[in-house]
């Protein structure tokens, strides 16, 4: 069987993969309602919220935009901070829907500085949101929400705080209240263990405010319409059915599990992972607090070639692994480790990873052992 | 087990129901390119097109929404031509993007009349595009889109002709190139036998240039970059997977078929479901060329009350029916039959629904024999 070991779609457990072959049921019918209350009440303790958190048919990038477009006015000053590809993608939407965003970019690798943070919203009084990533796929890097809240707060407490918590929520400790976030945005394919296509996102009230008077045009992702019909049961377009049955399976295993045991399987995995890389010798991208419990980058070795590499993994080890994006293509290989990962999956995978990098000549350095 | 009788999400085959609980693979890998290729090409036999088909995670709506912001700018002039509530949805799509839409409504139950289209052209030589609804679900009637087609062209032969087949294509002939269609648009819960969750759009040489001048805001939907990341063999956003595994073989059911036979297929149990009411003493809404044969619309006798006659056929006899929309909500009752919808299946629904009418006092008129 392949070891799918990309940051999402991650691997599934076969509970949830079954529930995704039941029969279709109404989605305008009292099942899909009481299936939909479940959920949408699960997912506000993962969110750590009171506030609802609305499913949407779509990728997490649909997500993305659905913040961006209640939220947001056309000339709006936006302060986009970005630590890799998904955080540029952030800027990208904003930017497509008009308002005038300006980018705080940190190296590939590091977190963002919530003082820098602070700094660039001192510096002009005009801004009206910032977005922010809160676990960087591309680089392997967690940013502390808490932390860059707190120092945005300082300095104006009334702007709203936009987070991608794609790669995130579920996995790593996240909270909405607490942090006092304004926009929540994540999706299935990651730490809720099921297959790609719903979307999750919550709004505090600063942002239903801010929604009253947002001027971006919007239709399938309006999250008005979400809303009232999350009110009576439903969802305002055909939903995607069968990843509900998954979801509301994948929810109730994680709430049997508990969301504290839930965050520090995922926290145990990660050390692990990155335990497993050193002993071969290998280095991190990142390093410390900052270094991602859901994905883990691995720098390639000087002389190996990243995309041999990930090719003889594939083809001979039948591994999969995921290159590195943007900047950092060719400079790691990044292994997932979100969701229902095991530490034989992990095993299996750097077993893997010593067999290929020994055929492209690399040599384990003295002193480093298992 | 449920009869389930709407007009989407339809009931799905085991088989393709069985694919759906697959474990993932990597969406930016070779696997999923080649069954993206085999599904991009099978589409376009079933749009009968020669252009490329792209799919998109997200319900009917947001390939609707899709056709709008990829041809049009704020302020274009569009007429839409409106049968029902679907027509109404792209009517409000067009003006939640800022399009100046005039509406072209006809009665609830009949078609659009092509020459009334026209006169609507000729009247105002600003339009820049016509919306129109194949088959409106909400009512249960076909529009004759190539006879639409011919009218506007013979007006204003550059006009824009976006088409909503949502519940249509796949079942009812549709020939995307042979009628000059420019935007056509479906999804995958209707004659596709999987569940909802993704749709398909294909765009004529006229709309693609349309597309280059479009300056309506817009990321998640921009088909420039569905074109772009297909001719990778990837989708721009991670896929609902899961879906393209049920899709592929659907697919493939489709093509083993034929098209003609598919459509042969539906247009005989479209005859059969409507001889089944009217041997009950029911009449249709639509009847003759233009009623549906994908889901039929039964006028509520005088005296029933269609919400408890609904909630009968769930409660007593496992059996559910669409209830009516908008205008028609209490006139009518909606029999779907699209997809994998046999005789039994029928049998066995106007079969309760008989003895639900029964119980609500209904009597068949004399002379009324099955």
């Amino acid at each position: 069987m392949q070891n799918l070991r990309i940051p999402g779609p991650t691997a599934c457990p076969p509970e949830t993969l079954a529930e995704l072959s039941r029969q279709m049921i109404n989605h305008r019918g009292p099942e899909f309602a009481d299936m939909q209350a479940r959920i949408m009440e699960r997912l506000k303790l993962f969110f750590r919220t009171q506030n609802e958190v609305y499913v949407m048919t779509c990728s997490g990038t649909g997500v993305m935009e659905a913040a961006i477009v209640n939220t947001l006015s056309p000339g709006d000053r936006v302060l986009s901070v970005s630590i890799g590809e998904f955080g540029d993608r952030f800027f990208d939407i904003a930017e497509a829907y008009g308002a005038a965003v300006t980018k705080l970019a940190f190296e590939p690798g590091t977190a963002a500085d919530p003082k820098a943070v602070a700094n660039a919203l001192a510096a002009d009084p005009g801004y009206k949101a910032v977005l922010v990533t809160h676990n960087e796929t591309s680089s392997g890097v967690t940013n502390d929400i808490n932390a860059i809240s707190k120092a945005i707060r300082a300095v104006n407490p009334d702007i709203l705080l936009i987070v991608d918590a794609i790669s995130s929520l579920g996995c790593i400790p996240f909270a909405a209240d607490a942090w006092d976030v304004d926009v929540s945005t994540t999706c299935s394919q990651k730490g809720f263990m099921i297959p790609p296509g719903l979307a999750f996102i919550s709004l505090s009230p600063r942002a239903w405010k801010a929604y009253e008077s947002s001027t971006i045009q919007k239709y399938y992702f309006d999250i008005g319409k979400a809303k009232s019909y999350a009110e009576r049961g439903q969802t305002p377009f055909t939903p995607a059915v069968s990843l509900y049955y998954g979801l509301d399976l994948g929810l109730e295993m994680m709430d049997k599990e508990g969301m504290e045991q839930v965050n520090a399987r995922h926290a145990a995995i990660g050390d692990y992972t990155r335990a497993k890389a050193r002993a071969l010798g290998l280095k991190m991208l990142a390093e410390g607090p900052h270094a991602s419990n859901t994905v883990s980058s691995i720098l390639v070795p000087e002389g190996v070639n990243a995309g041999e590499l990930l090719k003889i993994l594939n083809t001979d080890y039948d591994t999969v692994l995921a290159s590195g994006q943007g900047k950092l293509t060719g400079k790691i290989v990044r292994i997932g480790h979100m969701g229902m990962t095991s530490r034989e999956d992990i095993d299996a995978a750097i077993d893997a990873l010593e067999k290929a990098l020994d055929r492209l000549g690399y040599k384990k350095p003295a002193g480093v052992g298992a």
